[in-house]
């Protein structure tokens, strides 16, 4: 179950029913590796009445005394954060964080999203530790979301995009980016011969056909097709 | 503000501290048009904590006796459900549900998203007053989300389907449908002339064809671009 290799990490937790909500929040979108890191209270009845049937994340909960521990093994640690700081660091929506923790799943890799205390957020020393900030998308003139509401959407991302994962990897068979590549060159080659490129000066036609292509995301039979009519333009050229 | 003919109704909602923390989620994604049907308590001091700096959103809810009178005044009534129920009618994800909301805001209408009670959902008398189902993405071992969570997911991508329709409003002018006929007809012309396409057998060709470049939605430059190509082809044949 590659979701084992997703972590969520929470710092410094002061309400106990947050943490109930957010092992919900989990469980709900098949996440079930919870860490907190020096949690106020913990355990609390308020916590375990909020995680209703997430007892048992709860109860294999690991409890840490630094974010540097709760992170130890993974390589890739994304924050999450609804404040617009400046970090030097990339910052990522929900759906691309998706996408970035799915990749390095599939590579085998451990990740961790880390979520900050219910006032402050995350120090900056803990950003230190981290690859790349989550951003949710908000109302601008309230975009303070509850903790477990942040964990809630992350962990939906994550779900749906491991969804659309499988569903992809089942069922095509993308052209490989050796393949887009001998496209791009035998398409720069007709279009030239046609003399529609000028080849003094290839680089922005040739910049927006790939992102055409990039668009299309061909899989082999449409890479196939594409080549078939390059080659057939190529024939008939006296 | 097109996010005042969006509201969401709640019926006979159990918890106030749900209701608190609903308003909140809502708030967050700008949607501040709540619809109370017989609440077990309300006010209550647990949904004015919960809802944090929501508290406008409670202080203006509409409290109704019936569904029906919620939904009112609306055209498009989407029920959430994460129960599998038998029901006939359309069944969105959230993203999917978002798309349908704007593009019936974009006609002027009232769009309601309906909230069933915490344990047992929606009624079926009150899903007769629906035109589809909202159904979440969700663990099927663990499907059961929190009201309030339900709420911040289906409020969360309206809020991004919201963005998105105002970015590609804004920045992109893309082909028209007519347009894109006109790009069919002279790539289809182009390939029977090269030979590469049999004018007894058109079919399964042109379907690939267009499959793909509806997937690159092109752009008027894009367009011009790709019948450009094809008019230098044509000069180029003998």
């Amino acid at each position: 179950m590659p979701f084992d290799n997703i972590r969520f990490v929470l710092a410094e937790t002061t309400h106990p029913g947050n943490i109930g909500s957010t092992a919900r929040a989990m469980k709900n979108m098949a996440l079930e590796r919870l860490y907190l890191v020096n949690p106020r209270v913990f355990p609390h009845s308020d916590a375990t009445v909020r995680a209703s049937n997430a007892q048992d994340v709860l109860a294999k909960a690991t409890v840490c005394t630094s974010i540097a521990d709760a992170v130890a093994d993974c390589s890739l640690v994304l924050g999450s954060s609804n404040r617009n700081r400046k970090v030097p660091l990339p910052v990522y929506s929900p759906r691309q964080c998706a996408e970035l923790v799915h990749q390095n799943v599939a590579e085998g890799q451990q990740v961790a999203v880390l979520f900050g205390r219910e006032r402050v957020g995350l120090l900056n020393e803990e950003l230190d530790l981290c690859h790349g900030m989550i951003q949710i998308p908000t109302n601008p003139d309230y975009s303070s979301l509850n903790l477990a509401s942040a964990a809630q959407l992350i962990a939906y991302e994550i779900f749906c995009g491991a969804a659309a994962q499988e569903a992809t990897d089942q069922t095509t068979d993308f052209a490989s980016a050796q393949d887009l590549e001998r496209l791009h060159e035998h398409l720069e080659k007709v279009l030239i011969d046609i003399e529609f490129l000028d080849p003094t000066q290839p680089k922005h036609l040739m910049r927006r056909m790939r992102r055409m292509i990039a668009k299309i995301r061909p899989d082999m039979t449409e890479l196939n097709i594409l080549r078939g009519i390059l080659s057939a333009v190529a024939q008939r050229i006296p």
